[in-house]
């Protein structure tokens, strides 16, 4: 489809001669839009849209086999990290001059439904950011040919490629801070069972401890990254005879959850006992709150994934690698200093 | 595309044959997905997906100029209410067997930007649910053969289709829930500056107090619907002498920076002085701040903007209608009782 200007139809020749660039700059900031600059992209973009051109992408796509749409599968919303997640990914697609088809499989659906609706799509790679990835959806997955990228979490011993925040390094970062600052009875309180994300910070943080010669290092199931799982594990350290003087919950809201049980038992955070968070969301520098925690680097983490899916270079995308990238310990008023 | 079975290519007709229904169900169930049954639609993907049947929506849509992908236009994921719009809308438009194309203006960029891209792709639907709509904008869309809601708020003289949140009406009935539960002394707290959502808020618990013979209303301007915002006009508001004995803020968000900053001031909430807020996001029902505020009617608001959008009905699109659906005040700990 062409615009018409005055009676005439407006070509990618039109657009390409009020800005002084070769057609074919024009034609490829529509068709490859990394192969040109991001200022070269908004240009012709400005100019296109001025002048009335319109490329039709959905039409060039059947020849280029491109579509430039990336579908992101997200299944929870409600916890603040994803969405923090969604949108540093999505800015950071349409940086690279593509867009972003958003799947969330229903509450009451399978993810397979889902992927059916999905497999419809042309689309250039799927992301799953997905909390809870079955084993029959990876290997789905793994057996098309359309890219697919784990984002936050891998599914072990499934060839598909993935990037994650370095929860191994990180939880051994937090038993480092805490045993620096004077603590010495540990609690870890994990969330989903079975997600890596999960097993990594909990291996990192009691490894270490170990390491450190503390032997003992008190470990409770939350069962789920929720506000409500945190508080029934607080709610159940709260209530024991030797009770640790420092809790490493899985998650920002867990350890938010967690703050409030421990505050309604009558312990004071942190002169009693500290607490230090996962993932440092938007709520967790509120002063109201004020957590300690580790913050996922995911403005790099997106970068990785969207130069791991190889967009544009067919024989990269037979890579399958795993990337792990470091977050940081972002220390506030959640723990005591020694 | 067509799949290929045992080295035959498989059609639409194999997948009739084996779920017993015509192949015209086949057909309507990609290319028109409302007209068939969701239990039919979900028969007929699963059954496509393990025969290994796909068909090529993106070429089809070149015939009738129909891609069932609706564009969602949001701005600010990180107040918890946008998440809270945008799963509410995708699951929506995912019932209906479409799907959902992602667009968040960047921050140093322009909304201009993101339209231009926009266009490049031939959606169904535009859907606006971003917070700061210019005018510009609203004139753009208006000029589109492409239908444009506005979500969650409206553009007065602007002829698009919205709809919002019943706003006048509910901040009616927070003036008079205040009013019926003993307070005298209201003050209002407004979001960002001149937003319909705020403006509406406002006249409702305005002129409600001055009916009910209250004939002042504090008024601070917050200038946002940030957690900062609601903090520093709480803070203002607790130096004042003569104190307002309730605070009605324009946002839960802004409610919860309220409520930090009255705590802070040495006044209890709501002994001393009721809060209510306005969303009813996820954070407001947690036991930490278990916050009195107006429930947005999100799901059926979702229904109402996929039906005015005529998705099946060229002529119906012509049609501007905005249509406002009755929130709920709901009643927790930040508010006292007679």
């Amino acid at each position: 489809m062409h615009g018409r200007h005055k009676g005439r139809v407006i070509t990618a020749e039109d657009v390409a001669r009020v800005i002084g660039v070769s057609q074919s700059t024009i034609s490829r900031a529509f068709s490859n839009p990394e192969s040109v600059s991001p200022a070269t992209r908004a240009r012709v973009l400005t100019a296109a849209q001025s002048l009335g051109y319109q490329p039709n992408v959905i039409a060039r796509s059947l020849i280029t086999r491109r579509t430039n749409i990336i579908a992101i599968v997200m299944a929870n919303l409600t916890d603040p990290y994803y969405p923090q997640i969604l949108d540093t990914l999505t800015q950071a697609i349409q940086a690279r001059g593509r867009q972003t088809l958003l799947f969330i499989p229903p509450e009451d659906g399978t993810i397979d439904d889902t992927l059916a609706s999905l497999l419809q799509y042309q689309v250039d790679a799927i992301i799953i950011a997905s909390a809870s990835l079955t084993s029959e959806m990876a290997r789905v997955c793994a057996a098309r040919q359309t890219p697919v990228l784990l984002f936050n979490r891998y599914v072990p011993g499934v060839r598909i490629s993935a990037v994650s925040c370095d929860n191994v390094a990180s939880g051994r970062d937090v038993a480092e801070f805490l045993h620096g600052s004077g603590h010495s009875r540990p609690a870890f309180v994990s969330g989903e069972h079975g997600a890596t994300t999960n097993a990594d910070r909990r291996a990192g943080f009691v490894e270490t401890w170990h390491e450190l010669g503390v032997r003992s290092c008190l470990q409770v199931e939350g069962g789920a990254y929720t506000f409500e799982a945190g508080f029934e594990a607080a709610t159940i350290i709260a209530r024991r005879k030797r009770r640790p003087d420092s809790i490493f919950f899985a998650s920002d809201i867990m350890a938010l959850g967690g703050i409030h049980a421990l505050q309604q038992a009558g312990l004071r955070v942190p002169e009693d006992i500290s607490v230090v968070g996962f993932d440092d969301v938007p709520l967790a520098s509120w002063p109201s709150f004020n957590l300690t925690t580790v913050r996922q680097p995911l403005p790099e983490m997106a970068e990785a994934a969207l130069d791991m899916l190889a967009l544009d270079d067919k024989a990269g995308r037979r890579r399958r690698v795993t990337q792990f990238v470091p977050g940081t310990l972002v220390q506030r008023g959640t723990t005591r200093a020694r």
